[in-house]
């Protein structure tokens, strides 16, 4: 099985050409920051023309914000075992604040590279490891109290602002909601230095490891733009590491912001190589995982030196944010004895059982100090994770949950003091009527670090649409001021992902970031809402097509009913037919609307409510001569 | 093409024997009321025992409300020539206020039935209709403001209260979450009284013709179960009357308390009434729809009488509300001149027209009374229109739409006047943070009439998604007080739905509904999640697949990792493996905490809060001789 696994892992190491394809009328672009080497990409969607009595009136292009890195940029050529190119490098080596290794300082990492039977597997274009010169702090954090505007700062201000740009520019930001936005403080445009004051303060991470230099800067926090990710890897039972990477490839594809590699199968350490190397996306892992993998999955095994072994293993390979389950604390555990459905994360009850097996307190919790030096020596975040979060709608926002995030918030506080980034992970299984406590508390708790939850679930009765039951929540602590929700495919609670779970999952998830960026009212997220309605009342069919979140689907469902070309340009559509269409009737009422004195501009003057005034005084008359 | 059409429909119109089949593990079973005829149907699904090392512990059967009608009855032959048996026939006839017809009185219904061409299309098994006598009013809303519980009242407590009494049985009533109902007063057990009281105030109600015996009773209010419809019907370009029979019974057996019959195309009259013959559930239509067909949809042409005469021709068939654009007023109408997306309801656009063309007001509006005197001669229910729904984000809640809602108000009014019950409709596309403004203007300028609402979709840009974007709206809505989710399916926007779009948009609206549901605090909503969640928890797989929502695509999504059927049992799942599972670590803190005195019962006596701090200092103690 292990050599067919091999084999299977070098034939299709090549990116399948779909990949490379761009989306339907989009081509990259690259906005130009202030230096030569800041460019931000950028997805631009060309619409056709408006057409009407009056002549064809040109639709402005739009631009998304862009997550597929250089593989849907015709002038990269992609080569897996190369890696992508290394877009940070001289930033990192500019700041002169880090060295490069002459090996791996991790014991695991050395083992692993003198294994010849890895052979095969193993990435082949490695380098050495860089890591902060002693007493050096290297994390974004740092620079930005120390009142330094980082290029990944700048990049990432460029990258959140151009919807707003291109609204200016097309005069459309007065149609926009002004959105509800829970006292998050969304700023009318996003400067460098707002970007690195959020980052100063707590309320933003840029996870982006040294060792990572191939990533694209982005930013999790909940004055920006919602951001999504997608959890991958392999495990005991399934997938190989040319099915992960191109997992994460495709993922991004369909958005995701950040990957976690949750992998708990064979060659962990060589599958997270070829993802880090060809992703621009930040990458986060578990690395309890791994750490159990290396004690043939028995808890009571595992010691900080294993553990801090394997830290420094996924440090030097470019890990960009760990989830660590320090807040599973002792006193906790008793407390899900009575619960539905007990721990039902991997990493709380791998600490659990830890605990509970030594008696004695988790190790990670008591090790954080020395845990906080590790990642503020590569620039890794803490996603600190939330092992006892509900597992089911009956242990929503229990003692136990509440227990860990007041710790999760002592710990953000202690992580804080070493400049180390920090995010705080969420649930889980919460009914409606309970989600926005969670959001709430964890503001005042974690001092407003970022939220990162998994849904969180509305229902427990839907294995199999589990991507719906947890869009509902999603969206909603989206809204609420969650900066970063982790996707929820529909094999949840069932099998693991394959690449059609993983479009489906990241598909209900953009819908839910993109619906809480709207109720925010975060500039910028209603033009993209407003390009496709206005080709929707035109009748502009490919331009709707070419606006959707998935251009393809939209495509097919259409030509489902009417295949034919023509009826792609047809003032009518499927659900009423030729003969009667209620979108041809509004020119009907412009135009007798201006007839008899309602033009837009009047009635704009005017003020609506005076002009329907009027109108109910004039249609009553009429009525009344009847 | 009307030759083959013909042809499909007679050849097709047998009930697909996959309709007919129980759900796994399930069977029907009835409760009965106060007299033989009240039997209100139930889903019971069996569930295996618990097995620990104490031995087997039995899980009490779940009863699930029942859509699916006499389809999933064994024990009914059913014949779609003959239509489903007459439930409701003896109450009515008891009541002795109506009479039977000679013949239809509508004109257009004696037409068709003289058109020999249409021999091969009919239903075979017509009866003449039922009316009120002279004077009387026949409404479930006149009866209640009597003080008379009718039999469907009765039949609707028992209906809404099941899960209630099962919970009781089991002793589960107390592991629910209270809710938070937004003034919603949902009482601990549903009487007949209840019911009658909710309907006498208008507060829900019971839509059910006269002449659609075959109807199981089911009621709408904001105190009952959020209830779901599913929109069928063919258009001028798809579908014959076989496909629109089928989608009816196939919309129901995946939980659609309501249809709407939204046929444009040909042949409406005829499979209406093969829809109606066949249906348990209420029946919903837009009449406008069929008269605009009438005068070959031209809006113009559309006349008071024309109109009047399709009324009365659906209403001798049974439909049990009806979608009337009323509140479509003249002087709203260039309001919306400016919009992004003008008018987008097809009744609202037709309706738009008519008073553009004639410069009058809108005849429906004008009519209001003569409306409201036929509803109350055959006890249809007002689904009062919101022709001026916005069409996009953009448009949410503007002043065209909550004109109209004022306007819904005045003839909900109105209407309750003549005793006749009332719902209004609502958006559309609203983002999120726009959506409780819409419900509670509804409560307050509409009299507390259950809302029934279209999603709303978050957002615009997801078309073959908007499953998706309007489950989120519909579960937010559903939550604070919607009382009925109009469901929207994949092909929104593109297409007709087809068969499985029917299913996955029904999916979709039961999980919002069911969220609401829970969200609410219904007291029974969670009873389902919990025993599932402990099925989970138990690793009962089987019992896991036989809960969910869609069965068949739980054990699909199941088996594509973990094909054997050993896997079913294994007391592990493909996300982690069988090394190593947090479910199983739970059993090791159970049995941890009851050898440190953290028994079940102990910790429940002590309370959670103080054994915590018990453990605290114990840790911390252990901890600190480390």
């Amino acid at each position: 099985m292990t050599t067919s696994r091999r084999d299977t892992a070098i034939a299709a190491l090549e990116v399948d050409s779909t990949m490379r394809e761009s989306f339907p009328a989009s081509r990259k672009i690259y906005v130009q920051g202030s230096r030569p080497d800041i460019r931000v990409p950028m997805r631009e969607i060309a619409l056709s023309p408006t057409v009407s009595s009056a002549g064809e009136q040109a639709n402005p292009p739009l631009h998304l914000y862009d997550t597929t890195g250089p593989y849907t940029d015709p002038d990269v050529d992609i080569d897996l075992a190369a890696g992508l190119p290394r877009l940070r490098e001289a930033w990192i080596e500019e700041r002169g604040d880090t060295e490069f290794l002459t090996a791996p300082t991790s014991r695991y990492a050395n083992e692993r590279a003198a294994d010849i039977a890895l052979g095969e597997l193993r990435f082949p274009n490695r380098r050495t490891p860089r890591r902060a010169k002693p007493g050096k702090c290297v994390t974004q954090m740092h620079y930005a109290r120390q009142g330094i505007v980082t290029p990944e700062m700048e990049f990432i201000a460029i990258r959140e602002n151009q919807n707003r740009q291109l609204l200016r520019d097309a005069g459309l930001l007065a149609q926009q909601h002004p959105g509800h936005s829970f006292g998050a403080a969304i700023p009318a445009e996003i400067t460098p230095e707002f970007v690195r004051d959020e980052v100063a303060r707590g309320r933003a991470i840029i996870p982006a490891n040294i060792n990572h230099p191939e990533l694209e800067p982005m930013i999790i926090g909940r004055n920006f733009l919602v951001k999504v990710n997608a959890n991958i890897g392999n495990s005991a039972i399934t997938s190989s590491i040319a099915e992960e990477v191109e997992k994460m490839i495709w993922a991004t594809r369909w958005g995701a912001d950040t990957i976690m590699d949750l992998s708990t199968g064979a060659n962990i350490h060589e599958t997270r190589e070829w993802i880090l190397r060809n992703s621009a996306a930040p990458i986060g892992t578990v690395p309890i995982y791994q750490a159990l993998e290396k004690v043939n999955g028995k808890p009571e095994d595992l010691t900080w030196e294993l553990f801090r072994d394997t830290l420094i293993e996924q440090a030097e390979q470019g890990v960009d944010y760990f989830t660590i389950h320090a807040g599973v604390l002792l006193r906790y555990i008793p407390l899900t004895a009575n619960r539905m459905t007990g721990i039902v994360s991997r990493g709380g009850s791998i600490m659990a059982k830890w605990c509970l097996a030594h008696h004695k307190e988790n190790f990670l919790y008591t090790h954080w100090d020395d845990i906080c030096e590790i990642m503020a020596a590569y620039d890794i975040s803490f996603s600190i994770g939330d092992g006892l979060r509900p597992g089911s709608i009956a242990d929503a926002n229990d003692e136990p949950q509440y227990g860990e995030l007041r710790t999760q918030g002592e710990l953000t506080r202690r992580a804080w003091e070493f400049g180390v980034q920090v995010m705080n992970e969420g649930p889980g299984h919460v009914p409606m009527h309970m989600i926005k406590d969670n959001m709430d508390k964890q503001l005042e708790w974690c001092g407003e670090a970022p939220f990162y939850t998994l849904g969180p679930l509305t229902t427990d009765v839907a294995p199999g649409y589990d991507h719906i039951t947890s869009a509902i929540g999603a969206a909603m602590i989206g809204w609420f001021g969650t900066a970063m929700l982790c996707y929820v495919t529909p094999k949840e609670h069932l099998g693991l992902p394959d690449k059609n779970d993983v479009k489906e999952g990241m598909i209900a998830y953009k819908i839910a970031a993109h619906a809480a960026d709207l109720a925010k009212g975060h500039p910028g997220a209603q033009a993209w809402d407003n390009a496709m309605s206005k080709a929707r009342f035109e009748f502009r069919w490919q331009d709707q097509f070419n606006l959707a979140l998935d251009p393809g689907r939209a495509r097919e469902f259409h030509d489902e009913t009417l295949p034919a070309e023509g009826a792609k340009v047809a003032h009518f559509c499927s659900m009423c037919g030729p003969k009667f269409c209620s979108m041809k009737i509004t020119q009907d009422i412009r135009d007798y609307a201006q007839e008899h004195g309602y033009s837009v501009d009047k009635a704009l003057e005017a003020g609506m409510a005076e002009m329907s005034e009027k109108f109910v005084e004039t249609g009553s008359a009429l009525y009344q001569k009847e």
